[in-house]
């Protein structure tokens, strides 16, 4: 019987508040994961803080954000956790799962493969089912009926497509440089052909461009700050005007913000990740 | 014929000023350097902004403080560059340099090597000579009369000995974590045998605790920040009480803040980099 529970193998103290790192078997995906959270200084016992979820981009693990982003600084002042899980499965070994940076380990787009090859990328399950029980059973600390949701790049398509989704689960939603409609990118079609196959009405279910007509009813305004030096912007990968054009049409509100000469990086986030975590804490300590 | 002129190798935008990356060849150490300019944003093209120059610790290079400290928030909006050269020199192929963690490329400690298989190791000269020269001749936006010094172990025994070595030459010292006492520490005695020689007058030189009787006329409060839960305080590498014992018997000011919980990473450093940037303020922009 593998260990579901997760122990934890780090922890760091930062902000008053510490960065721990967690270890568990997932049964979701069948190996064994490692995740993040931040806890922000409590000011008694019994304080529960509101979860706000971050998905990373492709090549990254649960360290980056932690790392370099500096979000810590105001999670601690406005007492929100920080989950960070990492961004696909690992050490299963399928063949060819490591030849691409952009396709298989830290590439899990955050989508339920149904390619039977690529079974165990099952990182929506991961992070919609999994991970918040998981958090409800062993955090006493954490209040996982207060969540929110962001990510970069990669994982602002999941943090989008997981808000859209679960509209009832998420307070709120923001992203960095996301992939707003990865059906029309080459990142995207790449990852879909191979992990849902060629019927590409299965591609819709993950294209936040697609799914903002269909789930329009958002409460708190969509944040997305988009560097415009940003390489991969330049490149069609991320386009940013066809998610803003599907928002209007759907009368959702959308805030997205150009934020000239930034690039694509973690110095881009951390520039304004204050912003992101009080546009969260607005919706999760109303 | 080399070239000594430094060449811009990445610029990165991060709260409106710029993380830019350089390499030269260094006349001091013959060998090629990199080193970071964090610039501020310019209100205007005349705007010449004072310098705090950071030292890192053991096995670090240019870019650790650059990636994880966070520091640029805070000097963007006090409008002071952040200059952060590399730990020692590198590429020599001098035989051992690689062996340990704690000796050779990586652990330069700041000084001037005696013994002539080290003799390129002569971090004092590049940071305290070359380094300015190099600022002030290429960087007119810089003002390197207006300059302070901090940094992180290894480097906060750097910046605390150049400090005291060049009071005129530095407006204010802060460190993280230093190592104050090298002559009485398993670091300091190793490096300090290898690169000076058996004469422990030679050390004195370059440690702390012993300068401070000698310079104690410091014009700004000398802080240093050390973390209670730092395995290297427990292992008496950093030795702080006998520099605060120091300082209370040559009356000079020093600031020695224990953190409690907090460990030896970055994760600290980001925790109060605040602090010892808008300290340095005080003294660049009075």
């Amino acid at each position: 019987m593998e260990n579901t529970k997760p122990t934890e193998i780090s922890s760091t103290k930062m902000f008053e508040g510490f960065n721990k790192r967690y270890k568990h078997h997932s049964p979701t995906l069948n190996c064994s994961m490692n995740f993040h959270i931040y806890f922000p200084p409590s000011t008694s016992p019994s304080q529960k803080f509101p979860v706000l979820y971050w998905l990373s981009g492709l090549t990254c693990t649960d360290e980056n954000f932690i790392i370099k982003s500096g979000a810590q600084r105001v999670a601690s002042t406005e007492g929100i956790a920080l989950v960070v899980p990492d961004t696909s499965p690992r050490g299963l070994n399928v063949e060819g799962e490591a030849d691409s940076y952009d396709f298989g380990v830290g590439a899990g787009f955050y989508l339920n493969a149904t390619v039977e090859k690529w079974k165990n990328w099952r990182m929506y399950d991961y992070v919609v089912k999994e991970l918040p029980k998981l958090l409800s059973d062993n955090f006493p600390q954490l209040d996982t009926s207060r969540a929110s949701i962001s990510g970069h790049s990669m994982g602002g398509h999941g943090a989008l497509t997981i808000y859209l989704k679960n509209l009832d689960k998420y307070k709120s939603v923001s992203a960095f440089a996301p992939i707003v409609n990865p059906i029309n990118c080459p990142w995207g079609q790449k990852a879909f052909t191979n992990y849902l196959g060629d019927d590409k009405s299965a591609w819709e279910e993950y294209d936040a461009t697609c799914l903002i007509s269909k789930f329009n009813d958002v409460a708190a305004t969509i944040l997305i700050d988009q560097g415009g030096d940003d390489k991969f912007l330049h490149e069609n990968q991320l386009l940013p005007s066809k998610f803003d054009e599907a928002c209007r049409n759907a009368k959702a509100p959308l805030l997205l913000r150009m934020q000239p000469g930034y690039d694509h990086s973690y110095y881009f986030i951390a520039s304004f990740i204050d912003d992101h975590i009080r546009h969260h804490a607005q919706a999760l300590n109303p």
